[in-house]
Formats: structure tokens, sequence, C-alpha cells
């Protein structure tokens, strides 16, 4: 089997397999490049993750994902810039051992509101200082923070940051080369300004990712009713347009949580995926590998 | 028991009770006004509706709901749009027969994507047409079009008009006098732009309603789980003070869909209600009735 050569398959798409399995199967299904959790690295460790991944042959994409650092308690909220900083070296470690083209990218959550606190707007502001407080780690060990908006459904209890224009304000401040975005289909698919801010994270050179997967209706959870490109809402080709409009050349990882797909064998949803992609997203991309693309200049 | 003046209660908080009774509930419960709904008005056809109205000394502070305008179908269309302005007569019928300070005001959502279809854009623009069609029948009934800006989440499949802006941006080519906004906390609390969109909404003379209840986590069901004021994670005095300070004055409704609310008894639904806006919103609110404040001069 072959996969389009920008096509990545997200950990968690896969969720129940273990970091050997999901390497494995993702090579199988011809996908060349792979999206990792910190969980499953974890429960290996850094050091035979990381030869694992080399030994894969595989490109890494990005490593999911650190952030929530939206607490209003200094404690907690050092515990959580500590943590962020164990996941930035992770993530330097392991792009290094990915194959060429892969990405220093980690994909930031900024967390929900804390405990009993309705006040949205501060923190969101804790969320855009935290990031700062994590530049200065992240440039020094070469490492892209990608800030992901999350749909508003999870605005109190997961991620304060609720759109691209929002991800972009907070990344502004700093050099683009740090810090980014990420785009994921299911987040920002509805958002009535999303052609002008992806064209906007574009001419900032802060695409630091795109994920897809799809919008199903009835919504089977809030949190695990996503599904497979094609069978829901989003309209891949116009999305995806955009996204590589706007100069994206890296690789594009399906993230799925879904009861269901997770339930599955995974070795079969690789090569479901595989083919969704095919169906719905590899007609709009170019099909070269992230390293034989020449990127489009930052800051046009 | 007394309310504050200027609460209205939603009948789809009390979605069980029929007309006679959600009156009499709401008049037991010292709440001066009531929004109502379609259905339950059709149940006794609207004539006795409006005899029930006129006897219940109840303000009519807005109908729920019309709108359901995204087909691409002809003649779909055209059927939802005759349906639309039976919608308009029976809003200003209710709003003559209902006590003075009552508004004529029909709720409007803009309905889901058609079945198949992953044109968001598209069914986006129809829908401002559609406002643009009903607009000539709506001044010539004296009645307001409120375009009421749904949660993200149902932009699939029950409101493709997602935020404050885009309803704003639909309702501009319109006078004000006629087509205005919804302003619910569920549907825009997460929004950044919030502030200035409501500022917006208000220079322009185009809040036509506001409509309160929580977001409450985890959320129990996407339809479901909207819940009382004080039980979730939106900060209603900041919101409240946003809409009053932008001109709105008129009433305040409280509209909740929750299982476990509709399975309650009405009249202590209606009081809870009463008390919950009380502890939560009404220390925002000026203790005045709708028709005994000065509204803004629009277009400041």
């Amino acid at each position: 089997m072959t996969a389009h050569p920008r096509l990545s398959l997200n950990q968690a798409t896969v969720k129940y397999a273990d970091l050997l399995t999901a390497l494995q199967i993702t090579r199988d299904a011809g996908i060349p490049a792979i999206g990792l959790w910190r969980e499953p690295v974890a429960e290996v460790g850094l050091r035979t993750a990381t030869t694992m991944l080399a030994d894969s042959g595989l490109r890494f994409s990005s490593l999911c994902r650190a952030g929530f650092f939206t607490s209003s308690d200094p404690g907690l909220l050092s515990a959580a810039l500590d943590e962020n900083r164990r996941a930035i070296e992770e993530t330097a470690t392991l792009a290094a051992a990915g194959a060429p083209g892969s990405a220093p990218v980690l994909v930031l959550v900024a967390g929900g509101l804390p405990e009993g606190d309705r006040d949205l707007p501060g923190a969101r502001a804790r969320a855009g200082d935290a990031v700062g407080a994590l530049v200065d780690d992240a440039a020094a060990a070469g490492v892209v923070l990608a800030i992901e908006p999350m749909h508003p459904i999870y605005a109190a209890d997961r991620g304060v940051v609720s759109t691209v224009a929002q991800a972009l304000d907070l990344a502004e401040p700093f050099p683009a080369a740090t810090v980014g975005v990420l785009l994921d289909t299911f987040h920002i698919w509805w958002d009535p300004q999303l052609d002008e801010q992806i064209e906007r994270a574009g001419r900032a050179g802060r695409i630091a990712g795109y994920q897809v997967c799809d919008w199903i209706t009835p919504l089977p959870d809030p949190l695990l009713g996503r599904g497979m490109m094609g069978d829901g809402h989003i309209d891949f080709p116009a999305i995806t347009r955009a996204v590589l409009d706007a100069g994206y050349a890296g690789d594009i990882e399906v993230e799925i949580f879904n009861q269901e797909i997770w339930d599955a064998d995974p070795a079969v949803t690789a090569r479901r995926t595989v083919r969704a992609f095919d169906a719905s997203v590899a007609p709009t991309v170019p099909a070269q590998q992230p390293g034989q693309m020449l990127t489009r200049s930052n800051g046009r």
C-alpha cells in the first residue's frame, strides 16, 4: 500500500496502539510520517522512543501536546511551564530522529477556565503570557510552538483559544520561526473568517501544522465525535486549498478522536485513513514530499 | 413572588407546558413577560393564543422561531419563506395583544447545511438572501427580524450563522428598524470578539433581543446541555453589562434547553428561574421596566 507523500498519521487516531505498533502500522500502510503523543512516548521512555522512530524511517510531523497553562495559581502555572519545557526538549529530540523533512512542532492546547473561574478574557491573557514564557526555550531548542485554536465547544474546559484569529493574535508578539498556529479542520471549519485568517497566518509564516478530520452529525459525543474525512460536513478541498495557497508545505496529519475508530484494529484504521485521505484531501494536494517542496517566503 | 421587571420567561424553558399553563406559571412567579414558541401557539390556534396572552397581562418579548431558509431547492426555499411570512404575521398579532412594552420580535435561526451539501459559505449567503426576501413583509407588519447567531456546534445541522459579527454582516444591508440580531449567551459567550461586536450591534441599533442561559460542563448533550444561570461558566455580569451599555433596553429572556429542567414541574422551574436571574443577572440590570426606559439613540 502506498499513501499520499504528505500524509501523516497522528497517533491519537490509533489511541490504543503502543508506540511500536503505531509506527509499524503507519509504515505498513505506506504512510510516510507520524505525529506522536507524549503519553505513549513516555511509556517506553524518550530514548527508546527515539530509537524506534529512527528505525521506522518515518518522518515526525509533530508532538501532541503541551499547553494547559491557564491556571491562575502561580504554583500550578509554574509546574505547567516546566512540563511544557520538557515537552519542548522531547520535540527537538524526536524531530532530530525522524526522517528528513521531520518538523520540530509542539502542539499547544491552552487549557480551560480554572475551577470556578468565569473570567475567559483573563484565562486567554494568561495563555498568551505562558507562550511568551516558553519562547526562549523553544527557540533555543529549535522547536516551533503551534498554538491550536480549539472549537468553541471546548472553551470552558479544554481550550480557551477559540479561533484562528485569536491564536494569531497570541502568536504575533513572538518570532514566526518559533510561534505559529496549528490548523485542525474539526476546530476551525465553521469560522466565518476562516479564509482571511488562513491567509493572514500564511502571510505571517505561522502555519505550523495542518490536521484533518471531519465534523459528523448528530455529534455522538462532544469529545469523541470526530469523523473520518468524507463522513461529515467539512469541505476538505476548500480548506486544504486555502491552507496550501497560504504557503503551508508540511505534512498533513489525520487526527481523529472517535471511540468506534479507537476500538478498531489499528492496522485497519491506518489503511482506512489512507483511503479516506486519498478520496477527500489528496486531490487538492500536489504529490510531493515536504522535503521536496519550496516553501513560500514568509512575510511576503 | 416578584421578579426583576425586565425578566422574561422563554417558553422553551418549560417546554412541556401548554400555552395556558406557561402563561399562568409565568404570572404566578411574578415574571412580567414571556417569549412564546410557534408550536404551542399553533396548538390552541392564534386567535385563542392572542386572547390568552392578553388576559394574562404579560408582556410579549419575542416569538421563536422562524428561519430555516438555507435550502438550495427553490421549492423548499419558497415554502420556508411562506412559513416565515406566517410567523411574521403571528409575531405582529401577539405583540399587539401583549401588555405595553411588548416587542414584535421574530427570532430567526438560519438552518443547517442541506443534506449532502458541504458549501457552508453558500448556505450562509442563501440565509442572507432569505432575510432580504422577508424584509418588506416584516416592515409592513412592524416586526423586527432577529437573526440569532448559533454556537458553532450547530453550524452543520441547525444554524449556519455562527457569530455576532456574521449575523450583523447579514443584517447590515437592511434597515435596523426591521433586521437585528438576537444575542443568546449560550451561543456567543466564547467569542473573542464578543465585546466589540456587541458594541457594534448597539451602535447600529440592532440588538433585537437578549437571552440568557449557562454553559455547563461536562456538556451533557449538544442540544439539551444548557444550564440555569449560575450553574456553569458564563460571566453574566460582564456580558449583560456589555449588552446594556450598548443600549439594549428590552426584556431579558431566560431560554434553557435541558431535559432535567423540562422534566420538572413548570411552576417550580419558573420560580427557580426568578431566583437564578436575581442571583446572576439582575445585579447588573437597573430595575426598570422596558417601557419606562429611554433607549439610547441609534447610530450614535
